[in-house]
């Protein structure tokens, strides 16, 4: 066993893999790993609770990427928050990696690291509070409303939060109906990214008195009081742990349908998406690899159900599946897709 | 199971942690995961092939480092050689893990990164190619010294490459024999390091003409001439794949042993020294922790035999709790030393 696995005859596949560095995607575990990388400023709902604080949280999300997809997802803690040293080490490890999954690190930093992130690598780069959130949430969104018959096309749509999981879901929102977003935060940096996104700059009292469609991401818990509530809206309120908008009460006051972030959760989303960019080998996860998570969601959500069983590994495997073939026909696959199989 | 790993039941155990950050010790994976970092820029003896064809072995030891002692080793392949760079990255990640193992870093940059990291960090940090291969060498000498009745203290001791391990080793046999070490590198900053710690610059000549016991870790193949060799003598020509010296050629000559980097192989070392480091929760190795490891090596080394077998599991828990229980000695360690379990 000793002589398999290391010296020397290990020596024979690092020189091949020198010779040929392509080789290294099949003779080693770089294609299964994908690294879970946090500073532990926006964990969940609670914040900026440090790195640290954050590990339970990136260990559960690679148990339901090893679970769900194969992949092994490993946590890496980062011991800063300045933008720069997160760039440069992440992007010093990522020689390691598959993909590169961001999680929980807060608005606006994210955006510019995943953007910095992405352009310096040959691999995907995935802040899931954004992307990971946003396909579940529409997922969630066009489930709904069809089930409601409000035409999601022509309903006024409103973003009350616009940090990671809000910018995305209403970029999401504008890219599938074609028409602007109202949208509010406090922040004067996600504000003016928002609107340089076509969004419209509102305000909480006119988001609750004009939209059908409601999606809240404030890490707030119940900021959205009943009394806002009127008849018919479909209310979204997403965060964790203790969500804006209580969905019993929402529902009492007329609200058509209302769901938090225990039923409307990203676990639907990273892994497929992880599983069919790595198999392809996508350089990165494109718009069009995300709508088309958004599809097979739909699609597999079974009648009366808001959304898919997070346990379904076939659901997973559709979502990889239809990315992985997006990719391929965008012309951006390195790979021909081989659906993965469980071991 | 998605309540127990997920949202929102995780949240509480982030708080705790948050409030008191040791229980992240307790409550999650760091006190299992190891850090295998490389730039993979002396690999073996293939030298620098650079961190991506490095991957198989760094996935060897992560492989022993399971299977011998529980610890999940976790792969860092660097994309940079520049000391400051790889200092930068490491201590930005460290937080993921329990202890950093440094891998197939050439000299003299190795001793720089290795020193300023463990300046920086309170785990232990390791560079295994000088301090693992240090601690097997000299359990090696003392098991060959002995049993040739050699008495090692008054023999003249010569080292032929003063890289990673043989720096080390020289320090090693230094420490344990109270004598200066002969000693060549063609390396100045190598040599300057050497004489800095107490060794004597020799020449390769000199070395095999004068010396009674001679390791060389050159990484260059027969460098050691049949005709070099005298009676008596005792050689370790460690490279790998290739010795220095072809270990048959080397007895025929008259040495009364010769040994290469096959049968002194390091994976007896490491394992049991981050397991008792970790365990007991030392900040750093010491010294110390290293010659109580060598001393376990020669005790549990079966007689006729040059080192104990190793794949023998209760060799590297020995050496664990020696290792381990220095620590607490020394009053380094921050925890009571408890054997690990196989699961």
């Amino acid at each position: 066993m000793l002589r398999r696995v290391y010296t020397p005859g290990v020596a024979e596949v690092c020189l091949k893999i020198a010779d040929d560095p392509e080789l290294a995607w099949l003779y080693t575990s770089i294609s299964h790993f994908v690294a879970i990388v946090t500073d532990g400023s926006a964990v969940l709902g609670l914040g900026d609770i440090g790195p640290l604080a954050s590990m339970p949280v990136m260990e559960g999300k690679a148990m339901l990427m090893e679970t769900l997809v194969g992949l092994s997802g490993m946590p890496i803690l980062l011991n800063t928050k300045d933008p720069d040293e997160i760039v440069q080490a992440v992007s010093t490890i990522a020689l390691t990696f598959a993909a590169i999954q961001l999680e929980d690190i807060s608005a606006p930093r994210c955006f510019e690291v995943e953007e910095r992130l992405q352009a310096m690598l040959d691999i995907p780069v995935m802040h899931d509070d954004q992307h990971g959130t946003a396909v579940v949430s529409a997922a969630a969104l066009k489930v709904i409303t069809k089930r409601a018959h409000v035409d999601m096309n022509k309903a006024v749509i409103g973003q009350i939060g616009l940090g990671a999981a809000g910018n995305a879901i209403a970029k999401m929102m504008m890219r599938l109906t074609g028409n602007p977003v109202l949208g509010i935060d406090l922040n004067d940096t996600c504000m003016e990214r928002f609107e340089r996104d076509g969004g419209k700059r509102s305000s909480l009292q006119e988001i609750m008195s004009e939209c059908e469609i409601v999606i809240a991401t404030t890490g707030t818990p119940n900021l959205i009081k009943p009394e806002m509530i009127h008849k018919g809206q479909v209310i979204l309120a997403l965060s964790n742990p203790t969500p804006e908008s209580d969905t019993q009460e929402a529902m009492e006051r007329g609200a058509v349908f209302a769901a938090d972030g225990k039923s409307v959760n990203n676990v639907l989303g990273f892994p497929g998406i992880f599983r069919g960019a790595v198999d392809s080998r996508a350089p990165r996860i494109t718009d069009e690899m995300l709508i088309a998570a958004v599809d097979v969601l739909v699609r597999e959500t079974p009648s009366g159900e808001l959304m898919p069983n997070p346990l379904d590994k076939k659901v997973h495997r559709a979502v990889a599946r239809a990315v992985a073939e997006t990719a391929i026909r965008q012309g951006i696959a390195r790979a021909e897709y081989v659906p993965y199989v469980e071991e």
